[in-house]
């Protein structure tokens, strides 16, 4: 049925829905596991994971972005976080990690206050480059303009634009915007941009010549997003509208696949899955690298919504440490709720499934099903 | 699709949708947050946020009532509250605020039986006056007859008829009960009336010639009137029911806009935000403002129902003390709940969605999505 | 729509609602509460509140069924119950009251293995006849014909055949069934039997002959028959389908109009309003009268489920003493949680939607919203 | 009205029910509970109660087989279990029920690499078929070719073969699959085999020639399952559907009866009803039979996916112990909670609704209304 709702006379809305509220369904075929293909590619990189971190300061330094890359996934520092403020960070991490939750927000926002250096954006890009691996920063809509060069002549292989909500058309009358499209269209680098929450928003967003688009708003803030702004976009339904939109454009540019990266609130395998199945080509993680003991984060996950200067939108939350980078990643895990082994059960959800790559999986059958707390 | 439900053979009713229901969803445009206008304008009044503070003595004094009106909002005095049947409540305030949960109901009972004094309306108000602010008072329909001429006489700019539930068409036998249009008809100064919640009670209070009309219940009581009385109006959908009367009566009357006013419940700046969202022109808000280190109630909260001498309805809620009535409106704010810059949050959701200005916010996109408590 | 909803290829099911999915909303008009009528009558016997107490031993004493006809409503002794099987219960009382929770159902089983005798059902009726009020005792389907010769002898002005479920249809190889349409036929009592939770159930108990029908599952045991028989029928649909039954029943019968009486989970003066806009003519009522000073109870309450010899399925619940039951029915009140002047809230709430007497208020609008714990 | 929902623009999905979403109401007949037969039939093999043992290590032992047999239910016996791995695991498992939860996934996993000795299977079911009930054992997929020789040789009745996903086509380029239509054809015994979730699921597993097809996942892993795999097939749904495919495939085999089991989730006795009411011929029980004061989990209940070497994915649950295992299922019970005298009531869910046997039962009328925690 229409999921258009009357919400009062004079005003609809549609019914949206979150990774909670939707199960994947086993059907008539079930297949080896050892089968199954989580390989992934964009551009010309390939990957053995589908698996991006996300750009944040308790997920990423210069190590675990090396160190992601070489399980096979690709590691996105942020340049505009702590590596590129501070020389030697770690004392700070370890303070924000020992500190009280009152205090919190308000130190959050002095420590980030130190100015962004272009000196240690190369620097933290080359230590990247140097051992191997992808390399991928990450900036904010905000500063892309003024940092981007800085991080071209660094040499990334691909490039990330990630706010909370980014469009292709920002109006500002008090300061020359971002041209998306002019800028992506200049850039020798494939770029990977979001958030986006809608059909609409995301075409747009292809249409900028993005070899990505993230679905969702980052940071680890949709909840706060949700009590102080008002806004939410459930994932499930953000998920498949932009990948129905990836399917539109592909007819409209005469075959440019643009990849649809979920990115937020897929803080368990289960949502990871689910992402997929809604048409996801590969996943944006924050919080579920951040419990990894190699995470700089040191067991706290913060985004940039917690320390916006005048409307902080996120908290610094604990998710605890749960074991290493490579048991989070591919097991064993001593744990029975979806923080570790995450690519074994996704590769065991395909397989119980009936599939056998990605693409496919996009298909699975689903239900929606509100996950009931009892 | 419809919202007409079978309850049961032979009754049926509308699903109905709270703002906890709701959330906004960013599009394909975004705007600079400093573009976005705040501005409200109710008759020849102008101000630069759409807040009313409730009429309530937790939230207003006649001190908190300038000082709100300097911020650029409109502040309104209960004149049937501590400050018109006391000299000098202040004692009382703190009473109030010290005393324990078990005898709270009682002793307010208690505390709101003295008479009150028109000598008092006539000095309070006068006192908001002497300010330069713009000067409202509030009267409950039962007291309105025997107060609003001390009222007109000490001089207000804008009259605030409000009771939990306000018809225009009130029956009585017993008593001859307020005649709205006559009374409004009568008056010098625009009146604002409610609460009103479906389309039809909010037609006809617009057609009384009131210059707005308050949608909700009002009073903080939303939760025990249900428990108490049965009743229930989901604001998101009632404020959008009354948006599409005042258009329908905007038509009907060739031209005159009546401004809609959501009225209780807005505890956050996200709910604050998604009732412009479902059409309200200006919102009026009660624990909001309580929280503040200048409120009267000293981080308690109570309504009117909370001392109705035979059916009380509503109790005295502690709200806390979060920031100074600046910091609660336009930061800046160490909180990420939503309590503190809730314009900061208003106007940056704005943006978010690409939208300058109120008025064209009314139409921003919504998806219905059941708040998940996890 | 319609709300047949498909569970699954083969199985369809009605969406059915509670009571706490629904409100009622006020409209257009409003009343001055002293012009509403609270008056209820059935076959020849008057009252001033529509309200029948449970016949359940934590809620009915001959005294507190006097003491209820004095204020104007119906008290049922439950003729099973303590006071027909011991000379004095008041010791027995007192242990309930007191027992731990771990033993509760075993002694309660032990208790009441105890014999009924008829001598004490006499005593019993006598002794509330003798106090001038109207006179009703209930007993169970499987003990009706058994006894009711005695009370029949003894005299009652209203006879009630309650249990869980009870059908005009009951099928037995082993033993003679109560036919009740030939019972009720050579009573010369009005008869009000019950529960019945359907369309069918209800028009069917209406071809008995019945006077009122109760709706429902009595005794305070829904919550563990839906855990235990997984038998659950969500009241506001009940009443409102057993209504459709007693309008469609009207008129296949010439005009007898059958009462509709909600029975059990109304546990607060909300629950109680919401069964009236249903549908319901009156209420029986056990919790929240269970709370009065005055009650055998002593704050608690139990049906007679708790004690069923084989498959025990409700418990003891523990539900306080809120005040005398003057306070409880008609105020003063000191708590807004529904549980004090109830008589008054159904008045104020049929007032605030514009209706003078229980008839007209069945027509009330209602919204479907469910309640939301947060 | 249908229930396929829109989650998003290109993806789809039905809308699904548990058993906590819907209830079974009573119509307008009621019959004697001792009119009641719970008789069940499958194959040559006749049951006095429709309930299988889940092949579990907390539930069933050779002796507690034996013991359900003797109550008229049917034992079944984990043949991959600690009873075939270990000559007398009686001290494993007091160990399983002492250790700490922290370290309780490790130690499972390192209990369960001891391989698995045909021998002990040879010996196990012949210890249950000297006591002279029906005699059955469990197999997984995975080791089904491996052992089933052995079981056949040591004598079954029933052969089970249960895995928490199993399909009719089975797909692996690493290892020769178990033909499973060919296998059951080859076999001299009935097999049941699941579980399956979907119409489709089912169906094909009738068609391999299986005398039962398991609905769920088994194991009381569902909850870590939707957690971990994302994957949940909401159990009156997944019934319903498999119970329509059964009627389809009675008609497109020319006769062919597969019994629908309900397997997993029926944590009370109103569950187990519902699982019937949605179209299941007998249940599969474990966590309510691990109660027993006789069951081997000593009040700690596990399934094999908590001993996962890789993946797991279901964690030991503390379920307590209640009562021996004839006052679990025919009482007497001193418990409302659902977990005493389960076929009581059965029973009585039968008879409240009017009818006298498992097969008709099927028909009885359900609503949908989701259990609400208050």
């Amino acid at each position: 049925m229409s999921n258009e709702i009357e919400i009062g006379t004079g005003k609809r809305g549609r019914r949206a829905y979150s990774f909670d509220d939707v199960a994947i369904v086993p059907s008539r075929r079930t297949r080896d596991p050892r089968d199954v293909s989580l390989n992934w590619q964009i551009d010309a990189f390939q990957f053995t994971i589908p698996v991006i971190a996300a750009p944040m300061d308790s997920v990423m330094s210069p190590q675990t972005a090396i160190a992601l890359g070489k399980h096979g996934g690709l590691g996105v520092l942020d340049l505009e976080g702590l590596w590129t403020r501070y020389e030697d960070p770690t004392a700070l991490l370890a303070e924000i990690a020992a500190m009280g939750s009152d205090d919190a927000t308000a130190r959050l926002q002095e420590i980030y206050s130190e100015p962004i250096k272009d000196e240690l954006i190369t620097a933290r890009l080359q230590e990247i480059r140097a051992a191997g691996v992808t390399v991928a920063g990450a900036l904010s809509p905000q500063r892309t303009q003024e940092h981007y060069e800085t991080v071209l002549k660094a040499g990334v292989d691909l490039f990330v634009i990630r706010g909370t909500t980014v469009s292709a058309e920002h109006v500002s009358t008090a300061s020359e915007p971002l041209n998306l499209k002019k800028f992506i269209y200049d850039l020798d680098v494939p770029v990977i941009v979001g958030g986006a929450s809608t059909y609409q928003a995301g075409l747009h967003l292809m249409r900028t010549g993005a070899a990505g688009v993230l679905v969702g708003f980052g940071g680890g803030a949709a909840h706060t997003t949700r009590t102080s702004l008002g806004i939410h976009a459930p994932l499930a339904t953000a998920v498949a509208d932009v990948a129905a939109a990836r399917r539109d454009y592909l007819d409209e540019s005469g075959g440019r696949y643009v990849h649809v990266i979920a990115d937020g609130g897929l803080g368990n395998s289960g949502d990871m899955v689910k992402a997929f199945a809604c048409g996801a080509d590969a996943i944006m993680v924050g919080a579920a690298l951040a419990r990894a003991s190699e995470a700089p984060g040191a067991g706290y996950h913060w985004g940039s919504e917690a320390h916006h200067p005048e409307l902080p939108r996120g908290e610094r939350v604990h998710v605890g440490t749960v074991g290493t980078l490579q048991e989070l990643l591919f097991g064993p895990g001593g744990r029975a709720d979806g923080t570790t082994n995450v690519m074994g059960a996704l590769r065991r959800s395909m397989a119980t499934t009936g599939y056998s790559d990605l693409k496919e999986f996009q298909r699975v059958d689903v239900v929606v099903s509100p996950y009931q707390a009892r």
